[in-house]
């Protein structure tokens, strides 16, 4: 694909069936009917977005591609977490048979995280898999979601449990969006930054520390920077492990104990909140077990601490202890979690992951509630 | 792996992730312990079948793999297409969720084509895939649905419309259980081994035709060469087209028509009646537009008429012809037909379909009443 008009720099992912790039730049959403002419070639499109995105982008997507004479059919659906379910998942697919698209159609889907992963997984599985061009709108999905090929929906016993790995035609970061997304969202997808530097690069955690104001105010160039940064990072992962075998189990530092405080909070918790009170958790853990160098927990903490103000464990009936068991990740019924050698890289341990004794865990989840 | 015991012989399909095996032999789900522990590491397992199989093949299966020291978990569903719903895939799913089944586990499919279709979709989208080992119990599935790594389930819309590719780590073919099969059903298996003839192979086709009593009657040395036979076709077509790119639409051969006299008819006939139809529409629509040697319809009722000795177009509210547009094969909205140049050839056309005037059609698909 040429270099669209305000790209400032793109990344390829290695993927099974051909890789793809992730664009990263200013005003990008208006360069789709050139990106679709060169990876789609015309195809019709179905525009998927939530009912908060529709209106900000995917509307201005939508007629953006019909003056390029791309057929375009949008499909809304309720904002929010609680529609990424098998349900809508059908009320989707539903419509694009209705609507006639057929296997020449490709999907793009245009939102956050939640959009991209249901998107993504009615790409995955609509007339046996049709392609889907992923344009992000959070920070959370430009770093994270769309980079990797996970889609999928969360059921009754879990997030994300049900889904497919179906890789993009193209990734398109249009940083310009970051603007209309509130505040306190921004924060939460910058997290998964914060992640992405304490896994693999110092640097990048540092740079996060120092630039934190100009990141939650998504001045577009520390925006780009960032975004282009973190994908960097994450698609190298992906493409040395991209059915999560092995090396990719590093990408869930912090989420092992995250998603099991999300489940018990009843996701009444942000994502990254969750996720930011995970790699607290693992990093004590891992200092506990002489895994993770002493003080990392705290140089995590300095970071996160100014990202979320109110970073603090809810109160809750249930506690996070006992949902760490149905996590995914498991295996054979033992709860694993990524561990840090220290700021910037992950101890190899078993298949990058390790066992914890189960009193050390409780200990470190009820110290949380002091911190 | 190694010779199981009781196999005649084996194909190998190649497959983007990694090639599998289809082994076909006598007695072989008493060796599925064999295969698991050779391909599958000794996961635990879920065994799937339909509430007709479980009895007669899926529970002694279940009782090997527990003899053989694997952790075997039993999932049933209602006997019958009616069941390959999106609706049963979320109540296996679920069951799998409740049974704590984590991503390393293994389906195994034991059954007809509802099942390896039904089961391999589960499979496909478990946690983002987990691996399936399919079992087909019927010629039908043995040949033709469990070759190939199409999974999926039916929708209101239409037969197969939502689902993925999701090719097994081994398919193991028992013979043997053909005789549990009604006759009926063995017929209607036949019809996709006469069409893998007709497009690819004259000396099965003729062979089929010299041996319908013995295979009707499931003689295990015939019905072992015969689905050997017809594997090895179907194989080589999905090793050079996995995704149906192009030439893996010569499999559609009789299915185009077929598709659209089962909708018609509301599923009352049987899918091998259906597509037996369908090629015979097929191949006279393509001896009308001079593609196929005239004589290429007759010589097909020749054999089909031997193995289905009630073929006729069943009276429909809907003539068949209404149905035409809304097969998913379909591009751009135009109907497209794989026609034969003679048995045991394809012809070529435009990435191996045609267009046909639509007047051709209804005229061809109203002589098939008189036929």
């Amino acid at each position: 694909m040429e270099k669209l008009p305000g790209e400032v720099g793109r990344i390829e992912v290695e993927a099974a069936g051909g890789g793809y790039p992730v664009v990263v730049g200013y005003g990008l959403l208006d360069a789709l009917p050139r990106v679709l002419a060169s990876v789609a070639q015309g195809r019709r499109v179905a525009v998927v977005s939530d009912s908060h995105v529709d209106p900000l982008h995917a509307a201005r997507v939508r007629e953006c591609l019909e003056e390029s004479g791309i057929d375009a059919y949008g499909l809304t659906f309720p904002a929010g977490e609680a529609s990424k379910t098998r349900k809508t998942w059908s009320i989707l697919t539903d419509r694009l048979l209705e609507a006639g698209l057929g296997r020449d159609s490709c999907v793009v889907a245009v939102g956050g995280g939640v959009t991209t992963d249901l998107a993504g997984f009615v790409a995955a599985t609509y007339l046996r898999g049709v392609p889907v061009v992923q344009c992000p709108t959070s920070y959370l999905a430009m770093i994270d979601a769309s980079v990797g090929g996970k889609t999928g929906v969360d059921v009754r016993a879990g997030k994300n449990l049900v889904g497919a790995f179906h890789p993009p035609l193209a990734v398109v970061a249009d940083v310009d969006v970051l603007t209309t997304l509130p505040i306190p969202e921004r924060a939460q997808g910058l997290v998964e930054a914060v992640k992405h530097g304490a896994i693999l690069d110092e640097d990048h955690f540092e740079r996060i520390g120092r630039d934190v104001a100009a990141l939650l105010e998504a001045s577009p160039e520390d925006a780009a920077s960032l975004v282009l940064e973190s994908v960097r990072i994450k698609a190298d992962v992906v493409s040395r492990d991209e059915f999560e075998g092995g090396y990719r189990q590093v990408l869930n530092f912090g989420h092992t104990v995250g998603h099991a405080i999300e489940a018990a909070a009843d996701f009444a918790l942000g994502h990254g909140s969750a996720v930011a009170l995970g790699m607290l958790a693992e990093a004590e853990l891992g200092e506990r077990m002489g895994v993770t160098v002493p003080g990392t927990r705290e140089r995590l903490a300095g970071v996160l601490e100014r990202l979320l103000t109110d970073l603090a464990l809810p109160d809750t009936d249930a506690p996070a202890f006992d949902f760490l068991a149905a996590d995914k990740k498991s295996r054979e019924g033992h709860v694993r979690y990524v561990l840090l050698e220290r700021i910037g890289r992950c101890a190899a341990g078993d298949g990058w992951t390790y066992e914890a004794p189960e009193a050390l865990v409780a200990e470190v989840l009820s110290s949380l509630h002091a911190a």
